[in-house]
């Protein structure tokens, strides 16, 4: 059973029954009204710690049942969403210059991104609320996995996403039957429209920013940290989590649920976050270095994940930091294509730009002493590189072309050893 | 511990200790003598059996560790391959005319392909050689997956694919730092230099065909599946056990690890094997249909991981459907397309060209009255979709382009509604 009991403004911190509201404070209204998920820890830790847990045989995001807000879990997607390994990285370690580095592998979910989790939620609740119809803007990775799960459950999805995407984001969501919008602006462009679109059409609402079970979701990466550092270093945890900041859904998901595993028992002490974003849109880093409110800014990086210069969740998402006694870092379009090759290299991961961006955002941390070289880190890869073959290309150059004769291998070789 | 004794050619049935011999038969030499692994069944039943799977937390292809040929298991690569998600599809059952269908997403390993079980197998078989240095020739997908298996390892690569092979393969392949060699040629002509290539500079040779076990690591796919079937469905198994075939490898490993877990009682009976190929590539389905030897041909196919004329594992091939009572049909490169936005719509799931080919494959079976519509059957998809974008933008279409304005949405939407 779920220990959910209501939903709180981070704003105005009104309370509400499930029943009384669907996405946002009516107070306080879409733009800064984004609503919490309340549960009952104090009820929930009687049946749920990490004895329990141990002896679940459910490896998926689901495991964390109580912990989620779903109602009925018999219309939760088949696609088997979440459990992604964790890896011990000493080589990459040594190479960003930290005592410890462990990679998370978010890559390794049905459509290839941290953003199943959320997707798989969406859909549940949508199905709660018969919806049959869902909609969603986003730079890519949401879209594709809100149109896989949507055609794993057989409901419709309406998706809008700017003219940038990768293509091969795209290819997917079309392959899995969405309707597509390529909208000819920007992916703050394409959020407007979704939301018009949604009203008009009564289509359920799979936006982050504004929907507030997807970040339940989003913050079951946590669960599986806390619950695989436990079995890997027990009772210990890495000093630093790092992730890539976007919209701030998912920095704000990843905060939650450590804090989550914190009260539960299942880590002794919350790590700082540090989160990463591009030199060329760096919202969160301005306000946080500032300590000024949101200022809109344009998104120029070849990470187009984390290309948004209006973030939704930028209340939750400045928390997960000023809370944590972390940071935000910016890093260069350079140093994230440059970690694609990396990450491959030392950890046996390959990710996409805006995946790799929090183990540049390390180095950048590491050199502007925020990130001490005695300190542990876990980094969250949030896209598998095969999502964006173009900037992998750029990152790591050509094959050598021969005939099919000895002649040009010797010589290619000759040239490898000398 | 393993229960591995030794090897037996598949073609004079000659016996070899594993220190005696490296690759293939003395006798019959490489182009016939392809060796097996011998194991000791009866004492190996003693301790592996339903019962102690079921204890094992092992959630990977190395779960099991004693049916597969490894002396040390400290040297398997940390990263998690295998244990794929196998999804019950009625949808599309329906659609393809059959009772019942399942889906084995092995696009879900680590470097988004099957050939990831193979790779894992070689590069432990490599450091048990105290090979530094480590070789193959691929379509594709066993070269990125050994470029990958070799990063985590941290041994060199050396990879020869033949020019066409799709970039985003080649991207991640380079991404791991492998040297990669694209020859201008045909796969035959990458593997024929791969061969004089290994031999000449010593590097250990990862190609399928010739070392006897990599095709160990790929019938982990049938025990996994036999052990999922046991949850699922206690007490049977589907009818039919479909996949895609090219050089014979991957069929002739489905079909060893089911006879493995038939003889160990983990299966009730053995399925049929169908054995899908292209069109434009059927050198299987041609001998199989004529009695006939090996005939080779030219490979024209868009499902470039099955583009294989000349294949060098033709008698486990054969043998995986004339020992089961199955069939090989081959489909058209249309119907491979058709299949990529199907199999996604259907049961969520994005498979490459070759991917989806098997369940083109039991259409056409089906409709040709080899499979009866109320037969179940098991498709392994045997590669992720995002590895070759071209070929699904060319099955699913193109995008809707709208300004950032509601008007241009509005017209969509009711096109489609009307």
């Amino acid at each position: 059973m779920s220990y959910f009991t209501g939903l709180r403004c981070v704003h105005c911190a009104r309370e509400y029954s499930t029943s009384e509201v669907e996405y946002y404070c009516k107070d306080c209204g879409y733009h800064d009204g984004i609503l919490d998920v309340v549960y009952d820890y104090e009820a929930m830790r009687k049946v749920f710690n990490p004895s329990s847990l141990s002896r679940n045989p459910n490896l998926s995001m689901w495991r964390y049942l109580p912990l989620l807000p779903v109602a009925d879990p018999s219309r939760i997607p088949q696609l088997q969403v979440g459990w992604t390994p964790l890896y011990s990285a000493p080589r990459l370690a040594a190479d960003l210059g930290v005592a410890k580095c462990w990679v998370k592998d978010e890559g390794r979910n049905p459509t290839a991104s941290f953003k199943d989790r959320a997707s798989s939620m969406g859909v549940v609740k949508a199905l709660e609320r018969k919806a049959t119809h869902i909609t969603c803007a986003s730079t890519g990775n949401a879209a594709s996995s809100l149109a896989g799960f949507s055609a794993a459950s057989g409901i419709a999805a309406s998706i809008f996403v700017p003219a940038r995407a990768p293509e091969a984001k795209v290819a997917q969501l079309l392959v899995f039957g969405a309707q597509v919008f390529s909208v000819q602006g920007t992916y703050d462009q394409a959020w407007e429209l979704c939301m018009q679109a949604a009203g008009e059409f009564g289509w359920y609402n799979r936006n982050c920013a504004i929907n507030p079970y997807l970040i339940e979701g989003k913050k079951t990466v946590s669960l599986e940290l806390a619950e695989q550092f436990m079995t890997l270093t027990p009772g210990s945890f890495p000093d630093w989590v790092v992730v890539s900041v976007g919209d701030g859904c998912t920095i704000g998901g990843v905060w939650k649920g450590l804090r989550e595993m914190h009260v539960l028992g299942f880590i002794p002490r919350l790590p700082k976050i540090l989160g990463v974003q591009a030199d060329g849109c760096k919202p969160f880093l301005t306000a946080w270095q500032d300590h000024c409110d949101l200022v809109l800014c344009d998104a120029n990086t070849v990470a187009d994940s984390i290309a948004v210069g209006h973030p939704r969740n930028f209340i939750k998402g400045m928390r997960a930091v000023t809370e944590s006694g972390g940071a935000f870092v910016s890093v260069s379009d350079e140093q994230i294509l440059r970690s694609i090759p990396l990450l491959a290299r030392k950890a046996g991961v390959f990710g996409e730009p805006a995946g790799v961006t929090g183990a540049a955002g390390v180095r950048k941390a590491v050199e502007s002493g925020i990130i001490d070289p005695s300190e542990s880190v876990a980094v969250i890869v949030t896209g598998n590189g095969l999502k964006d073959i173009q900037s992998a290309i750029r990152a790591a150059g050509r094959p050598i072309s021969v005939r099919p004769d000895m002649e040009d291998v010797r010589k290619a070789v000759e040239v490898t050893v000398s």
